[in-house]
């Protein structure tokens, strides 16, 4: 059995798409940012980094559990605990793993930065957000690119790299306006194919049911509000 | 023979340590960032993401050759080529890979952005500043942590996740002053014995010839400082 420590955010949602197409079975643990229990000496010690999604797979390949946290991680372990959604062919094993990490080192934290600009930050930022909307559009050109020469971002299959990437594309109509679809025709057709799949329906229902289980960003005291988005209880200023 | 296209980035130092620990012969081909090679046409169909490190390898685990963009992709990708770096016992594997993802989807994005408020904005602010440091300090806390349970990131042997994290954790005490080391005694140790290992100098020695063919952020046209640093040329302002 396969426990998920979980919120209702983009990097959960990547893990439930991997479990609910792998037909792995597991159970779900809401963490409640929002109400701080990411910095709980509990929580770091399952993830030292204070983030989720953490998983512990109680029947690890050794026999023990294994802990692991990163979106990223987790999902190179799952895909290579059930043979799925990573090939083992050389190149297309090595596209999977380059376009993840895409999404892990760009894609990721650059909306992620647009979004706490946007929603999040105490003063408005004109810079920032002219900045992360530009370096957004940089990262959303070559996935639209890539999708020129591939069906999925790995090569011919769906894969991990696509279950990563989907829930950092599905919100961006909301985030910058329906006009961004008409400049991404085939990363807009590619999330409605991935929004068709059975998996992706149980999924995205599993994280709803955790979202109702939490504290929304609106409710939060302003201590955890600043812990989380990093706006400053935690700063010590720079030399 | 391996080709890898370069510049002297902490991105680009970590595949200089990885070729160099596993004797793989290989060339370098400079890119020159800040004179806007990343945008040129040729280099986007190497990597439509238009960043370096990319490899390319003639010899391909599959016989043709096969070419790799993302500094964590190249380390997985060369760790399984050699057998090196990246143990196939599934904890330490994953806890290799977990930390690896800890550097590229958060000290690396985070440490990027402090250091374009810091040196690249084209006006101060704080706020960001003060953000950046606050989240850079909360990943140091937890690589500081990590080692207190292991002498490696990935657990008792040095490996990729190690220098995937070692050219981001190098040059802090000149981006936040001397002091910094005091926080971190177990980072700072980790660095120095990285830094005594011969093949880490062969490694820093080959990323410094490459910073001699370069052109230095500071003489680099306003055109391509604004391309490069996100800074607008490419902006479309949000809705
Ligand atoms: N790179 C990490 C990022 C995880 C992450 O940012 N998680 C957020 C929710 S999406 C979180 O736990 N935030 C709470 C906190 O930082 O305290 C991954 O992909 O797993
Ligand atoms: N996540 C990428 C980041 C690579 C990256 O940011 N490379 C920088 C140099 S360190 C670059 O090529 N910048 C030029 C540009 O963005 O145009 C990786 O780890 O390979």
């Amino acid at each position: 059995m396969i426990t998920l420590y979980a919120a209702d955010s983009p990097n959960v949602v990547k893990i439930h798409l991997a479990l609910e197409e792998m037909g792995l079975a597991y159970r779900t643990v809401p963490i409640d940012v929002m109400a701080g229990e990411t910095f709980a000496p509990d929580f770091l010690r399952i993830n030292p980094n204070g983030k989720v999604p953490v998983i512990v797979d109680e029947t690890g390949s050794t026999g023990g559990p294994v802990t692991i946290f990163e979106s990223g991680a987790i999902l190179i372990y799952l895909a290579e605990k059930t043979g799925m959604f990573l090939p083992t062919d050389a190149v297309e094993r090595y596209q999977t793993l380059q376009w993840l990490m895409v999404q892990m080192s760009g894609l990721g934290p650059i909306l992620g930065q647009f979004v706490h600009f946007r929603l999040f930050a105490p003063v408005p930022d004109d810079y920032a957000l002219s900045r992360y909307t530009t370096l957004t559009r940089r990262v959303l050109d070559a996935l639209e690119t890539r999708l020129g020469d591939a069906p999925w971002l790995g090569g011919s299959d769906y894969s991990i790299a696509d279950m990563a990437t989907f829930p950092w594309i599905r919100p961006l109509a909301r985030l910058f306006g329906p006009e961004i679809d008409d400049d991404y025709p085939r990363l807009t057709q590619w999330v409605e194919r991935i929004g068709a799949r059975p998996a992706t329906a149980r999924a995205l229902d599993a994280v709803e049911a955790v979202g109702r289980l939490t504290t929304p960003p609106g409710e939060a005291s302003p201590e955890n509000r600043d812990k989380v988005f990093g706006r400053g209880a935690y700063a010590r200023t720079p030399a």
